[in-house]
């Protein structure tokens, strides 16, 4: 097995590896983990990135000095391993003021409240050296179609990260925004339930050049979707600005598995996609590989670094696998003989307008349908490759 | 019951009520419904109109004669009865040439038939006065990832729908478009399977103006997602062009039940929406109520028109229900206490900047958050009051 | 709306109302209700009846003289109203102890002291005159399929109900047993996951006739089951012996919404079989009508009244249209036309043999086929009738 | 890649490479499939049976004399290669006539015809030698819960195995049943919807001993459900007498995918159950390996072998790793550590009552919690070590 480097980009939430495997029907299962433990496990472990939510690293109620001495020692920390802070987040769930949502609660006092949290936060990305900032929105939602004005939601939404993208822009910060879908749970229904709505969210944006999306794994497969399409969606608009790894067994709580722990086919077409901006080839996606999993609750911490490695081994296993499946001549050749790559190839001809394609006998009255309806694309083949491929059988 | 009439604007696919009933378990168990027929039996009924598929008025392989009479006769039908053609849509998904798509199919030659196949149609639609043109794209897409570049499919999805739009501008045809998603179903994974994925691919078209979405309540149903929510966010960005209304029970096969006979309690909201503009008020949707449903297999004709007629009763008793509720004083009174008209309100004041909110101590630094925290929104009461009239205790 | 009574046999766990809305994702929004406090409350609303797990009402910890001291002010509270305790249960899945499981952990200590931690609370029900004790195991289950040998849990499930049934037996206890099935959550698949699974399950216990189940509407629609199809089977095997109803949309995680609020139409359907012994006549259910139901997290304690009353309010009124559907001739002679009533009659004559049947040319030579094929069932015209009572509008 | 051979007693329908692919949307792409090349071809790629519903074999409608020349060829050709018929079926759902169900129709006439048409075809299976029968009831069900009185469709559908095992057994066939669970499509809710639910109902058939189940992969992952566990179940019960292989991704229409092309994971753990009778050692299964996929619809008759070589391919390729994962020493100390062969032993002791257990108070009193509570049960480890064996990493 190849080991994880720091060129493999890794990261992972400070919240993943410390959770402390509380949920709605029991009691926390493990002891709290020091942030700074954190990171010279994960940095042990080949990760080059920690990401955090305001109130993971620093504990709600701190004091001034508390904080300070937090980030203090957390900088401490990362200047000894030489791990990065990719990205950061806020914690707009947790608390019960949040309980029906931060931008778009029905209670004003409580959205104005939710955007300084964010600008106290993003202040302290910046300090960190973040490049991206995730916004999921998880109580924006509501379980009674009653008691929630969509559009009016969607306006404060708006409103709320139009403001947040002034604030960054006008501070210099670098920053870039990345929302993150998900169709339900905690709430009932959640905005933006999925990549296709935020990425269409993302264009009634004032400052819409600065943000993209943080699509999660288990998110959209909660959803039945597919996600390998939609991140594919997501780099075909540009907008695919962070990525949030991890296993999902289709529709069902959130469950957070390791990488590859749910469909572990589709997440080798989603390596193969990110890092050899496959089929077709094109380019992929060039930013860290963040692993937002929850380590079982049946673990002791021992458990806990066992799983976050194998969320790496499984991603570098699988990029291994997609190079090879790419490199292999009968793989191109199956791949050039179901179309795959034809696709690229526009329908009209250069300069062709519809007028042209009316008179083209050949494309309709004299079209040999007989031909296109028996023929077989070979798509059998193609994925009988793949899976010998993923099974170490070839 | 009240009964249906044209000015409540319901429409059927002549492929609903003549559907029959032949599926991938079983054979057909309904004679042909005659498009004739099915235009008087609607008119009866009190629909304003028929919507078609090229392939279900024109069975392939008619001659230019056969075409002829039977677009005179329908068009007789029509002149008859009053009875109106406000969207046709073009059967991309039925013939073996289509197997791997139309607009998307690896093969280059069928996506140049298809976009053929698609201007024969559009003629016709101009010719019988419909304004709006639907694309389903059911076998745009893929079961095996590695067989589809979908950065390459969404590049000649566009294609066509670009070269389209300029056809229909060119022969000033009146005729908007209106993409219709889905997740899967007849294939593994549909491309723009959700609301939202639909409404971000328009964004990216040449002639995004002209090109809206027509959700189907059981589509998005299939991927677990709230419709109401989801058509809000399509009118939020001015793009419900159509609608299609019918029954699902979550994510499972396809069942196209009569609209409400699956979530009811959205359906009460989904008619709230489209009639009231709900829940805070503000523009609903003023185009046809489009019922695209199957009569149950078991059913002779007389179920179908049984069933034909519960789509509209059910839609007008609910309509009736949601003005009653918006009209109740005390569900105004609750409407009021849960906040719900309170979020049309900006979150920043007029004129307030981020500078302006972070001078504000009442914000943050002296925000009374436990009452935030222990406020009851008063949803539960919102809801109760709705089951109430929906089951028609007040 | 008629008002809950005694007689109605509504009861409510004690960790429904109490629930302190404290989820994975978020901290509690409510403070502690005291167990007195929900006693005089749901007296009040109607109920008659209380449930509890044992750490419900004593919390872990409690000292013997504390522990007397709860059980005396219950039992006070349960004296001056009236109420009931038909059912109690054993929480097997909020201490960390019980993080693999109780019955079947794979550790056999936490085995034997599940079983302890049961016997306890048996001794307590039995004292408070419980006649049903209910098993849900939460955490039997896993989320790696090599970690748990499924035949070998089934077999250290037996053991323990087979043990605790001759323990309730030898005590005189007159408690019987009901098994709750949920698919999934907590524990990524749960043992017994359905109705089915559970009732299969039983046929193999030692004192199979004291275990009966008790199945939650949500837990079977999570699994995308139909409820009222499900119950109709356990009453089929005479063991439904208890009840949970809620309300819950699809396969998502578990929401325990107030009965009604998920799939009404099917609440419309539970009601009718519960009560009518729908719909072909016959015994429906004589217990108590349990709703295991979660107050929105967004409630303060008003809205937590407000939705118990609705479980009740919304029960209640499907019982009276489900009556009155029943007594409407036109229903009566739609399932007549239908064949409904006609199912229960034997498809073989009496003292008809297969022998006779081959010989009765009638059943297949001489069938007419062709009208068995052509005619309808009449389910749209039942089913339109049915939704007409459900709104009110008959 | 190791070859298919008779002694993997792999079995494949004639209806899956068969299928012509039509499907609800689409006419058929593939030409018919001749039965005799059918299992000409089988036989070449490895396979050793080929099953049949009696309508694949005998289309409806032949004459006596085509019958017989169909049945003389079929002989022949099985003669030529040695396959074998070790399971045939009823087609119940294809013909109007079962468009609501077959042993369950509302219209006593049609169940009568219905069990004829299985008698007819038990004679057919009983020539060919057939050991398993297995019964598909995908018409047994209901999309309007008023429609369909469960009770009594139950009592009519034990009616017809009652009546059809007496025939069986009367004429000494030698054949057991097996029942075919599914949730639902193209029911909207079917009846035995999952391995529980037709377990539980053999329970109360007169010939319980030859009845038993033939789960499918996809139906019960349709139902969110774990096929590994369901099968481990039915195993427990000694009722897997037979069994469907397919892929699925989870709850949408019914996609009869190649084996392990859906979850392919939990493909590993159902082949690891049935080879090794893991995990925790004990029988497996013995009998066909049987396939009821479709090939893709894309494909011609290519596609077609391609994708039944690909089930058996994958399904030896499982095999090997799970022979490779349980012989690996670090794979044994991982499931000694994580207690899974612990939980074979019983949590009483040899004669332990539950007075002992009572009197223990190691058990209880003095138990350790703290330990039990905070150790680690090492689930992280196994699914590691897992993941590389079938990553081919090991």
């Amino acid at each position: 097995m190849a080991a994880p480097t720091r060129e493999d980009k890794f990261s992972f939430g400070l919240w993943t590896v410390g959770w402390q495997a509380r949920d709605l029907f029991g009691e926390a299962t493990r002891p709290v983990l020091a942030a700074v433990e954190a990171v010279h496990r994960l940095s042990e472990l080949g990760a080059y990135g920690i990401t955090f939510h305001d109130d993971d690293l620093i504990p709600p109620g701190s004091s001034p000095d508390e904080r300070a001495r937090i980030v203090r020692e957390f900088r401490g920390a990362l200047d000894e391993t030489g791990l990065v802070v990719p990205m950061a987040t806020t914690n707009l769930f947790g608390d019960p003021v949040f309980k029906d949502g931060g931008f778009t609660s029905n209670d004003r006092t409580v959205r104005r409240y939710a955007i300084r949290k964010v600008i106290r936060n993003l202040d302290l990305a910046a300090e960190f050296g973040a490049h991206t900032y995730v916004f999921w929105g998880g109580r924006e939602g509501s379980e009674i179609d009653f008691g929630k004005d969509v559009r009016a939601a969607l306006d404060r939404y708006r409103e709320a990260i139009d403001t947040l993208a002034q604030y960054v822009l006008d501070n210099d910060y670098g920053i870039r925004f990345a929302l993150e879908p998900k169709p339900n749970e905690p709430r009932g229904d959640i905005l933006l339930p999925t990549i296709g709505h935020a990425l269409a969210f993302i264009h009634e944006l004032e400052h819409a050049e600065m943000v993209g999306i943080n699509p999660e794994t288990g998110h959209e497969q909660m959803a039945t979707l597919n996600y390998t399409h939609g991140i594919a969606q997501a780099l075909w608009a540009g907008k695919l600005f962070h990525i949030d790894l991890n296993g999902q067994k289709g529709p069902r709580y959130d469950q957070d598995l390791v990488f590859g722990y749910g469909d572990l086919l589709q997440a080798f077409s989603t390596v193969d996609l990110l890092d050899n901006g496959a089929p077709g080839g094109g380019p992929g996606y060039d930013g860290p590989r963040h692993f937002d999993y929850k380590p079982l609750r049946t673990e002791s911490i021992e458990g806990v670094w066992e799983s976050a490695l194998a969320n790496m081994e499984t991603y570098l296993a699988l990029r291994e696998k997609a190079r090879a499946f790419r490199a292999d001549p009968e793989v191109q050749e199956a791949l050039e003989a179901a179309g795959v790559l034809e696709l690229a190839r526009p329908t009209l001809g250069e300069g062709e307008t519809y007028a042209d394609l009316l008179a083209d006998r050949s494309a309709y009255e004299d079209f040999d349908i007989d031909r296109a309806r028996t023929q077989g694309y070979g798509f059998a083949r193609v994925q009988r490759l793949a899976v010998e491929h993923l099974l170490g059988q070839r």
